[in-house]
C-alpha cells in the first residue's frame, strides 16, 4: 500500500477512484494511468534541459506520535510528485493506525517500521517537540533509524527531526541544522550546528525548522532529478513565497517578539538533554 | 473531538498523551495544559505589541477525497497554534475514516459535515485536481459550503479550493485567485479572476497554489490576532524561504519548462467547466 505516482501532476492518478464515497484502499490501488494532460504532454517535459522525467526513487518517511505535520507534508508534496518514485509514510507504532501529529492531526502510515523496504534513496524524518523528545527514547525507533540509514542513499531530516538522526548516532561529526529552538542542542550528538536552512554533510540532508521543509525537497528533487524537475515542482506548487509579516527567524523577527518565543522555548534543550541521555553508549 | 489549542507552540499540549503506541482518541483529549515554557513566559508574549494571546475562533477545514494535502496543512498549522482556537476537519464522507489525498497521503477527520458546528469564525477549503471536481459535483459537499458561509466570518480557500466556493456561488462578484491553473476558471462562477499571493475581498479570502497557503494563513492570523501574533507564528515555523531553485510563478519560471507545465494543465479549464454544468441554477 504504497503512494507511488506514475505521473507528474499531483494525485490525478487517482481520478478514477476519487467519488466521494470511496475507501482509502480504494485510492491506494487507484488506475496510475489516468492523469491530466496527453502522454505526449509528459513525455514533452521529458525534452526540457537538466530534467530526468522518470525515476524508481523509495522514500520512507517515519511517522511517531506527536511529530509536526507540515514538517512531512511539504516534502511528502515533492516527493510523491516524482513521477515513479515510491513513497511509504512508516509508523513506529504496532500496526497501521492514524498517528496524531502535535497539533492533533493525523495522518495514516503505510507501513509499519518492520515491513518498510530496507534499501531506500530517502530515509526522511519530520520534527516536533514531545513527540520528537518521546521518539529519541524509543530503542525500535533509533533502531530502525540505524539500520535503513546505513544503506540509504539519503539519510534526512526537517525541523528537530535532526535531533533524531542524532540520537541514532549519524550526525558524528557532520555538519546540520534544526528548528532555530534545537540547533545548538545537535552539539549534543557531536554535531556541528549550521545556521543555513538547508544543510548537506556527504549524505546527510538536514533543513531548519518547519517550512524549510519545501526548500530541502526542493534541493533533494534537484539532486535526484536535475534543477529543471525541480523548477516544474516549484511551479505545480506554486511556490513564490509572500510571507504578509516581518521576520521568520530570531535575527530578523521583531526584538520583542524574537526574545519572548525564544524565553517560551528556553526549556527545550535541557528536555534534549535528557532524551540524549537515554541512548545507548 | 476537535484539536483545541491553548497552548502558542505546536502540539506541546498533547505531550502527556503521546507516548509511541497511544491511541488517536486519547491524543485529541489530551491535556492541554502540558506546554514548554512557564505559564509567565506565555502570558509575557501577551505584552507584545500588536498580539492577541487568547482566542476563541471555531475554524472548520474541509477534507474530501483527492484533496491535496499542503493545500490544507500549511494553513492547519498555522490556524491550530493560535491559542483557543478549535480546528475541526470535516469530512465529506459519511464517516470519520482517513481521507486520502491526491498523492494518497490520507489524513483522519475529526467531524462529519452533520456534525461540524454551525457557526465558525473561518470556513476553509484546499484544492486537488480530478478530487475537487468530484468535490464540485457533489451536491451535500456544495449545500455545506453554502450553509457554513452563510454565517462564516471568513469564507476561504487556497488553490483550487476558489472553484469549490465558486460553484457555491460565493464569488459572485468577488475578486478572487487560485492556483495559475485553474485562475482564469474563475470567471465562470463570475468571480474576477486576480493574479495575487492572496486576494481579499469583503470577508472572502482565498489564496493562490498549494504553497500560497502558508502566506495566506499568516495574513489571516494577523488579521483575527494582529501583526505581532502572525510575526510570533512565522518564527514558529521559522518560515524564511529560500527555494533553491528559480521560479514558482509561470511568469518567472524557465520559459521552455513554464510551456510545457501549462500544455500540461491546459485541459483542466474544460474539466472545471464541466463539473461547473452541473450545479443547481
Amino acid at each position: 500500500m504504497t503512494s507511488t505516482r506514475r505521473t507528474l501532476l499531483a494525485g490525478i492518478g487517482a481520478a478514477a477512484a476519487l467519488a466521494p464515497m470511496m475507501a482509502l484502499q480504494r485510492a491506494m490501488a487507484a488506475d496510475p494511468n489516468e492523469r491530466i494532460g496527453t502522454q505526449e504532454s509528459h513525455d514533452a517535459l521529458g525534452t526540457a534541459p537538466d530534467l530526468q522525467m522518470y525515476g524508481s526513487e523509495v522514500v520512507a518517511m517515519l511517522l511517531y506520535p506527536g511529530f509536526t505535520a507540515l514538517d512531512l507534508v511539504g516534502p511528502h508534496f515533492f516527493f510523491a510528485s516524482m513521477m515513479g518514485a515510491t513513497v511509504h509514510l512508516v509508523t513506529n507504532g504496532a500496526d497501521l493506525s492514524p498517528v496524531a501529529s502535535d497539533l492533533g492531526l493525523a495522518i495514516s502510515p503505510t507501513v509499519t517500521m518492520a515491513d518498510c523496504p530496507k534499501d531506500l534513496t530517502i530515509l526522511f524524518t519530520g520534527g516536533g517537540l514531545q513527540g520528537t523528545l518521546n521518539a529519541m527514547k524509543d530503542t525500535a525507533t533509533i533502531d530502525f533509524m540505524v539500520d535503513r540509514a546505513a544503506r540509504a542513499k539519503y539519510v534526512t531530516s526537517v525541523c528537530t527531526g535532526s535531533l533524531i538522526l542524532g540520537q541514532a548516532g549519524l550526525l558524528k561529526g557532520k555538519r546540520a541544522t534544526s528548528h532555530w529552538a534545537g540547533r545548538e542542542a545537535l552539539s549534543m550528538f557531536d554535531a556541528i550546528p549550521v545556521n543555513e536552512r538547508v544543510v548537506t554533510d556527504g549524505n546527510v540532508i538536514t533543513g531548519a525548522g518547519v517550512s524549510a521543509g519545501l526548500d530541502f525537497a526542493l534541493a533533494l528533487v534537484a539532486a535526484l532529478r536535475g534543477a529543471g524537475y525541480a523548477q516544474a515542482l516549484r511551479l505545480q506548487a506554486e511556490y513564490a513565497p509572500e510571507p504578509p509579516v516581518p521576520g521568520g527567524t530570531p535575527e530578523t523577527t521583531d526584538p520583542q517578539i524574537a526574545k519572548l518565543m525564544q524565553d517560551m522555548f528556553a526549556p527545550f534543550p535541557a528536555m534534549v538533554q535528557e532524551a540524549a541521555a537515554t541512548r545507548r553508549l
